[in-house]
């Protein structure tokens, strides 16, 4: 039977079965086995290589970012509910007694700490703008950036976890050149899923914005085209589920970090990101949880 | 000159200048470059490498853990300090308006989060423990983990970050092989790291516990020899560096998480931790910050 005649809690089964997640106590939070992990370092490295040309560095960045970049995405006000805000003890012995006791009692020891500065990484180029602001140099910049990202949404889809790992091209500078280079790496990025057999559709989308108005921003998302989602069927009865996305940003990171263009215009920017973890699984959905018996054509690709 | 002869702010500033590090405005928490990243994947494959008949299994661990494991570990009464806890917005959009407005005024908006039921890791080992609550097979078990650790603890010196890599082998078992296997890996990670070229002393080391009472705590843990450290001189004034520690932790997470031997008593546990970061910037401190000019036999062994 092919694994997208089933259910997505079906497959979510065959992959704990097959011991490549192991569950937490946690919906969405799962350690990674060898297996696994030798899939999402594959995925990594062939679209690393696909853009040697495209990007002129590459940045890895840890699962944590300043406070002060978070507040400036936006993201405070578009999607508060999805945020990780890390917060840790700044108190004195006779506090940290009682927390201390609280835990024992079972009650909320956490009330007790304090924000620190750092947030949870929502999306690897968050980490990028706040070293591009000024004047970029001519042309703008292309760069890669890689990480961990956090978004607070437990889920029993198997597909839809709390941490994962993302891979980005960010291009930020001229408005003309980020549209060239949203539909260059949307197009390519279709190549690059179709190429390992994961056939995908580009369809329009919108971010899940919070509240009533967000309702509004996320159809104005939609219509004016700017979110781009590279979709795939895990099983004929459930949504399809977008293994990467385009975003063209206009000129929101650029003001919002002071970035300008060599002629002093307002930076404009765009980025293209592989959720590695859904092509990680959308692979094992397709050819099944062995990764030994996979076709030649697509292990030679992962596995050069 | 000899990196060695320098203090670890020009080490720093070399790194830095190399561009293989990219500081935020947050200290400790950098952005890693290419070259960096090559080091670190290099020093995971080849401790991994090593370990390929000391351990049955791997298992790579994401930077966040269920609150309920972080509880159990003992962090919170002994380092809270250094703990990071995720906290999200849970409000209505009535709140969530007042908190958008006090973020624009500059105020503390993140006293209106709520503490999830996730925590960042602490030591990459704390988010196998969970997994292992019951019996044991005969003779226990020995698990490489890896993971993305977080330590609140701001600094300059770019030898202590507040998010880095760390590789673990881990078993957990019996108490007279618990101790032989800390011995045997304790000695196995010194050899790892003299064969690279990293001239460090194992010496017996304490934790940074908390408070007053936390002395006794460090200074017991001291006494009966049940933390060791692999300790490397970055600069010549300035005290040695841990890049790997072992630890011996009796049936401390056994009790703590419910992990029983195969016989039905108290399961005992032990650790040695490479700190993929540190390793890194001893390589770069001993050899210079461009590895393509490294000795061929070191390099052979981080990409053979």
């Amino acid at each position: 039977m092919n694994a997208r005649d089933r259910s997505d809690s079906a497959f979510r089964d065959d992959v704990l079965a097959a011991g490549l997640l192991v569950p937490s106590s946690v919906d969405g939070v799962y350690g990674r086995s060898e297996t696994y992990e030798n899939v999402a370092y594959g995925i990594e490295r062939y679209v690393t290589r696909l853009g040697e040309h495209e990007v002129e560095g590459r940045l890895d960045f840890p699962p944590v970012l300043p406070r002060s970049a978070f507040e400036r995405t936006g993201y405070l006000s578009s999607f508060p509910h999805l945020m990780g805000s890390i917060h840790s003890f700044a108190g004195d012995e006779g506090l940290h007694t009682d927390m201390v006791a609280q835990a024992h009692a079972g009650e909320k020891w956490a009330a007790n700490l304090e924000p620190t500065d750092v947030m949870l990484c929502s999306a690897a180029c968050h980490s990028l703008y706040p070293g591009l602001a000024g004047y970029l140099p001519p042309g703008g910049q292309a760069v890669q950036v890689t990480g961990w990202c956090f978004r607070r949404e437990p889920s029993l889809r198997v597909t839809r976890m709390q941490a994962f790992r993302m891979v980005e091209r960010v291009y930020v500078g001229e408005q003309d050149t980020a549209v060239v280079m949203r539909d260059r790496w949307l197009e390519q990025g279709r190549e690059s899923l179709i190429a390992v057999g994961l056939d995908v559709d580009t369809v329009p989308a919108n971010d899940p914005f919070f509240g009533r108005s967000g309702r509004l921003l996320a159809q104005s998302q939609r219509e004016t085209g700017l979110k781009f989602e590279l979709v795939f069927s895990f099983s004929g009865d459930e949504e399809p589920v977008a293994l990467a996305s385009s975003n063209l940003h206009q000129d929101h990171f650029g003001e919002a970090f002071g970035i300008s263009t060599a002629a002093g215009t307002l930076a404009h920017s765009t980025c293209f990101g592989w959720g590695v973890d859904r092509i990680v699984l959308a692979l094992l959905c397709r050819y099944g949880t062995n990764p030994d018996r996979w076709p030649l054509a697509v292990r030679g690709v992962l596995w050069p």
